[in-house]
């Protein structure tokens, strides 16, 4: 890396992803920033940040996850902090957007919790947003700032096409994410089908499952953006296998994994689960069947290239 | 109608939807308000408000469809006029949200121009939007102020239930609108079906067009919420066919029919294309096989709801 | 309670302090409003309001209290569905604002959270806020909306005019204070003291404490804003006795009560310590020599008086 | 041109003036910028951005004369995607400056556009304005962005100065525009003359026209800082020739020419009408009678000047 | 005045127009609201308001005339004193409104206070200005919020109908104006003349004076907006008799009076001046020369229109 | 003085303190930059910059002292010149921030003057404050932009070192201000004293002066932030004297001195009065009994840091 690309940057931690943190400053060839977030007595966070950060372009990493409003509230202390001591842009880089499933209003007075986020972290005097695979493109439209949305699917059919799986068929989930699963067949030069799961009218249960599409003696790769309980895949497992699928795999950028995803998965017909290092995992939430693929040389190289003023397109994939 | 829930309240119309307005005027009892819009010589747009509108709570009937510039500008301005008058609120009926397929950036140097829509309702000085039909729900999240979204679908399932239509299967357009699709399904108690459509690399060409799901010897009915130049619907009622379908109808809530989509609907294999009139057609824009259901009911209800601070929810089905 | 003047009157909860909220309700002669906050799978805050709020006035009630960051998020997100869902006015009750003591920069980089949080209030759609003897009257100043600030000091003053205590002293608790200090000790009709800590050069370690003014022979009453760790009161407490003091009580409007407050005020030289009910206290927070005072009647009067436009300015006192 | 002075600055034209932009770009010796504006079939505006943008100043060259709403969006949607993509900074040059004649409230009810304009272009993200010759000076004061008004109005006095016309009188044109035609009289050092048009009491119709002012056996110059459909000034010259001027010149910085200009002008007693090219003219509004000035270089040295934080007043003349 | 037209209703008045504020007051019938404007030992002002305002339509009287500044900062603190005091709404009336001459950058880098003004009072919370005569139209457009310009003009032009002058000219003061004086003209059923102001070319010395059009044997009466130090309407009235003027009257709304106007008023050729007490003067700027026309009763009508949400368009004849 | 470290660092003085911008100016090594405030004949302030500040970094030095109301309108005037002249950034020094006493609301109904300052510097387009000893600390949360506030009590604390008193106690003048005292006191290594003043119930009458704390036979020094009418301080040195201080000094950062502080002082038991050139003292307000320090080098070298992105936490003492 050469000196002169970081000039001027400085790279932060928060309490959600250290360790991708870590990966990126190797990438950048510089350290993380000297700053500690600790808790008063009653729990209320304390920001010190031990250097001086005037006129720099800071950059700061923190996803959302659970404990998401914690993290929240970290990163938006630590922006009123940065802005106060003058820095000359806050960059703030969340690889997993948290609370992005209220995204709109799916019943009558609801929040729109996304947007709700997008408000603070701009009345906080956030500057720039650089994330990883959004739950809905347009949750970039709720900023007022430029977003840049950086895309880990390609990391994912990377992975994949290394595999070298036969007889591919890449499915949708629920009733969504079509385009999605389309994205992914067309680099796996692959058929798509649909999970097409049936609710009573209250929306409240499920009462079945069907396959659309023929998956029929195909290895079957369930797409999805995230993987929260892992209830979608597990079940989804399930039912390509009834319709005849010979292996199934599942993959999605951001690993939420409440609980019980890591029982559930263990418990699967999943031969294996594929995501990435959005959000950190604890210890207890590791497991052989589940590979952890690095956003960390996407989110690296991103920042490089916005820093230098650089086109990030090529990284839109 | 009686008098008291329609006391403080003025309809306004603009140019794109005066007949739907005059329907929604007849069904809350009251007069449409006293203006014009009228251009000098050089087409600016000039605005005449003919009344005093001083503490009132404003209504304003206009959709963003062709020529949605020119119609965007005149809502701004009329907005503009109300604010400056002194209206109590101003309230924006838009029952087509025009620009709504830019609601992210999908390529590089993008705008996000349903955003920036909501941005100059808001900075012009909006209170609230009333919108049937979202292109995508998130758009909601692009205003700060309340936006009421109405939902026309269960007009479109009603119309299709009277016509007790036998081994329905409801279509899925193209690698989206899945979730649409089951809504309608299980209003219909059908299965649902896919078109999935093939695209080159670099997504400038349909390669070619698969159903996923059985569509053999049924009545398909496709559904999206805006039906443009008719290709996605004429396309896929080849491919339906040639799948085994033995009708296809089509519908969506919006009718934006844009050059050729009337000669594809007459040239097509559609039996019947049903929308609504959020989108004012012009005389050469009808067709026998074309049905148009009214929104004015909705949209007159809503209103009346909305001035007189009843729960909404019920309409929006 | 007369009926009319709670007309349009929607008080909500949140999960800071349920029973007082209660007390609130039962003094306004109203019900609590019908809604739930729950956490979905991941933690993320679910809001759902089960009854229209259209045009009504609504009250919400959430202190910023441990866990704090929690808390502010769930009042955050409701307050941005009140505004969704069409609220004429959204006054949020805050009867312990947390992070008030980071309100301004004690050093260079810090932030200053109390405004954060004022602009983050703002940001989400908050018309007004009521709170309780703010850490500074400054607070107010981080708003641009209204901001009521209720005084419980009196509800301190009369709880110990009623005891009839002999030749009392009123302390102020650290060098800060003293004017808190004279205030009761006027409504007392008693003299004040001083504790002076002093501290090394870079306020890491306490030197000593030295009671400025003569507390000999009498009752001693520390007054502070806040009780969080005890360490103040209970170390204020022993250099008192010190002094000569033959008994001591504190005395605050919020008792944060940190670990290990409990069990620094039970193994104290302290008589009682007097609180209200401004942070809602865990069972195992209580102890027999702490004794809680009820804001209810306070607060309830407020709100009414603010409901109907009448003056506060006599419970300002 | 010195390389160095245009270091990051980037030209874009939109549909209105692309003749001009060629010639300021020419001037500046850089090429304009790599784009496209399109549109979708439904007529709604395609911005498309083939250079990266980053950290670069942008300029922008669009007037808002006719069609005059399709150019303001296309203006709007272009600074939104330049946002969005990053530009350090967003700098329009709006050589007219449409709708603002709709300064102010003239009546009741009106809307004053010429200030919403200002504030769509605001809240649509633009950092700088350069007109010129403003209707109102006072538009600059509808903007809190910095607007710089360059002055085309010495492109005149020279132009007329050169011809060496004897016994000049300059007029102005109606009850206004005195200030503006006694700085051009200065200039060619000649008195100046009024029509006063007189109206019936409801502004609906012209009384007559009476020449205020001596021009008996003199050459009359009327300026006005817009023509739109000539009628002012081809009455104007009627009223000249009848009073004893023995030749009539009009001259105005911007060309609206709406119907019927050019057929007034080519039947009118005007011997020559002088504009400038702030608004590009369709070749069927180009007549022999018609003399356009090229502000090209004043703007083009405005931006300049403007890009290398040098003083500016100098062409404000 | 039927007591329920001014339900709700609170006027104060400040330091400027105490004695206008109390005729409005009467006209309204209504008292002044109990207020003190008082200043501390180092001259900063103190606000005390002495009644509740919580939910009343407020409305304070200020011009901001000499010294302006005092009066600007008085008002400002007024408004944040009533918006923290919960008005329901702050209606500013500014009789005369100062500053209004630097409404647009004359030279480089000047401010154009005007329009800062209307930020101050927007950042403060005014919610609609209520004015009389704007010395530019477009000021009205320096706002976002509702200004109702009030217009005094007809007071005069009565006040010259009722005196039955002979052969009067109505005479623009410089070139400028001329509106003006075709409206009064109109009204008089008189022709209009122009003072022509020839300056040295850095506008900094008045070479002379000429009149164009008619005066010989004419009553001439120049009108202006505002009369400021009197050298316009004094030399102007010199040039007047020297074009053969009979006699000689000035008007304008506003009476500015700064130094030496009363002195050269007393030694003019002017046989009078009217103006209106939209500022009021100090006993020693009174004189049997200058008639003061009062605009209580204009605004005292206009509050309560716009008080009772009428159309005050009447009164802008 | 490098040359570099000043590059493109205009400095600019108003009319509050040009001795002391000229000392900065000084310490820079820069020419004050070319302006001049002056009045029009009504009193507005007239603002004219004679030099270019395109692309500058504007520092411009103004306290809001007595006349508090006119130097801040010159200094909002000045703000809004320098933002329309396209300034890069404008850094508002204001060495004592008036009306800072105003900074809650003491009394029902009141203002927030400082914070009302706070949105007018900020809506006029100031990007930095720099301010000396702020009231209270709270009131950079006030702002929303970068607030650097240096501290001049070391200069103080500095110049009684340097006097070697003996027995000194530094005492808190009323029932405020301990925490300062105790600062003061560490640095001279000195106990502390607090002069309680008891006042009637409606705070309009001070009812006697104790001394707390040991001053028998001490020398004392009573510290503030200001001194106003210096009857605080005067009449502490009358009960110090009573209680047995064998000498009185006082001190405090800015000398307001209203009328009759210098009296005061002059006929008191006061030996020595400290404060700083915050505030540019007239003639007639100096006094040998007054020493003046000088801020110049505090402020000099806090700018020159601030303009280096060099860290100003070490001038925060």
């Amino acid at each position: 890396m050469e000196q002169n690309r970081t000039e001027h940057m400085k790279l932060f931690t928060l309490n959600s992803n250290p360790a991708l943190t870590q990966e990126i400053a190797d990438y950048l060839g510089i350290p993380i920033g000297d700053s500690s977030i600790q808790r008063f007595s009653d729990g209320e966070v304390q920001i010190v940040i031990d250097e001086t950060v005037r006129g720099e372009d800071t950059y700061l990493v923190q996803s959302t996850a659970e404990p998401g409003n914690e993290f929240m509230m970290e990163l938006l202390i630590m922006v009123d902090a940065l802005k106060r001591a003058s820095a000359r842009s806050i960059n703030v880089v969340i690889p997993y957007y948290g609370y992005s499933r209220q995204d709109r209003k799916a019943r009558s007075r609801e929040p729109i919790t996304a947007k709700l986020i997008a408000n603070l972290l701009e009345a906080a005097g956030v500057d720039r947003v650089i994330s990883v695979d959004l739950h809905a493109a347009q949750i970039q439209g709720f900023f007022n700032i430029p977003v840049d949305q950086l895309k880990a699917h390609w990391l994912i059919a990377d992975y994949f096409k290394k595999k070298q799986l036969n007889d591919v068929v890449v499915v949708a989930p629920e009733n969504a994410g079509t385009a999605r699963a389309r994205k992914l067949a067309n680099e796996l030069d692959a058929p798509i089908a649909l999970i097409d799961k049936q609710r009573t009218e209250k929306d409240e249960m499920v009462l079945g499952q069907y396959i659309i599409g023929d998956v029929e003696g195909k290895t079957a790769i369930i797409i999805d953006d995230m993987i929260d309980t892992a209830r979608t895949i597990t079940a989804g497992a399930v039912a390509l296998k009834e319709f005849g699928a010979t292996e199934v795999y599942a993959c999605a950028t951001h690993g939420v994994l409440s609980e019980p995803a890591i029982e559930r998965i263990r418990d699967s017909e999943l031969k294996e689960v594929v995501i990435t290092n959005s959000i950190q995992q604890a210890p207890d939430k590791q497991d052989e069947r589940i590979t952890v693929l690095s956003v960390a040389t996407l989110i690296g190289e991103g920042l490089l290239r916005i820093h230098n003023n650089e086109s990030v397109s090529k990284l839109f994939g």
